[in-house]
């Protein structure tokens, strides 16, 4: 059984805030088009997100970006033509969540398991299967969940419009409802793990 | 990524009939009184079950044991007090999938990796959660899932009273009422390996 060494969420990180990032389309059919062109180009859109693990009162807590009251995110993104899977991870996460001016090699990110993909059939709906889904032959994108953990000490930069929040995993368990099927299956798949909980004040 | 290899369910194995396995208790009240004795002695009950993956028409198929009509297990069982989880897998795959006098060792499992660890805080219910629930100091059992896979052939002996049926992952997701939570959760939980499936009339 592989152990995890999660830190406390309050006492060992800082937050500042950063601009936030622009949005590249300015409305939903906009977005759209755009996906389909590069589909057309580049075929099934990759990406990559991350099942950040810390911990609150001892229990493991996930962390979320909160774009809205009922809208929640697994940071993370697209990956390049070609890019690799954990470099693409490392530069998303430095981009969208560190300091600005974080070099990735000095980013707190520790990359561990591919723990779960998911396949989305259409562009149109946001909805996503653990397996390619029968006479689907070209998914539109592909997104794999890596779980990551965290040094005893970083400063995370959070775009102004978004919320970084800590998430027990009860809340998350059988609610897919407000989290989607994505992030409400996290528990699952990081129950393989046994959990060591560090506070820095108790050293 | 990690890559299993499948074999088709219906030309790689041949099946046959051996004996009811006898059941150790009458009535489910008494089975109650004896798991709950045997809490008092050894503590949180060890279970270990597995994800046995093949394949038909090229698509992932989990293999249950269909006890009723609406009751499904997956195949494994109680460790023994210290016994290691692998050892107790295959000795429990072998006493109810093996023809009758088949050693351990000339089993074909093929113990993959713990995907998945579930707790259950009652005996009184049959509710499992992936972490222990919140208040709950002693879970009265926990229970891991291991992915096995199978050799180009072999011969399965299931019990009478049983059936044994492969089931495509798409049957088995988001379908929490009929197969419960840990089954329904396998889609997410093996959604990160690649699969080649192999076919032995395609040699
Ligand atoms: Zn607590
Ligand atoms: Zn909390
Ligand atoms: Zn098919
Ligand atoms: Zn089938």
């Amino acid at each position: 059984m592989k152990t995890l060494t999660l830190y406390n969420f309050n006492t060992s990180y800082s937050f500042g805030i950063k601009e936030p990032v622009a949005e590249k389309d300015a409305t939903v059919a906009q977005r759209l088009t755009r996906m389909k062109e590069t589909f057309d180009k580049e075929g099934t859109r990759k990406t990559v997100e991350s099942i950040i693990i810390v911990h609150e009162h001892n229990h493991p807590h996930i962390l979320l970006l909160q774009m809205s009251n009922s809208y929640f995110k697994l940071p993370g993104g697209k990956l390049k033509p070609g890019e690799n899977e954990v470099d693409g991870l490392i530069r998303k996460l430095t981009k969208k969540l560190s300091p600005i001016g974080t070099a990735p090699d000095d980013s707190p990110w520790e990359i561990g398991e591919l723990v779960s993909t998911w396949w989305r059939p259409s562009f149109e709906q946001h909805t996503f299967y653990p397996y390619i889904p029968p006479h689907i032959s070209k998914p539109k994108e592909c997104k794999k969940l890596y779980v990551v953990t965290l040094p005893e000490k970083c400063t995370f930069a959070v775009p102004q419009n978004l919320k970084l929040i800590a998430v027990p995993l009860f809340e998350l368990y059988n609610n897919q409802q407000r989290y989607g099927s994505v992030i409400s299956s996290i528990p699952q798949l990081i129950s393989k793990y046994r959990y060591v909980y560090l506070s820095l004040d108790e050293k």
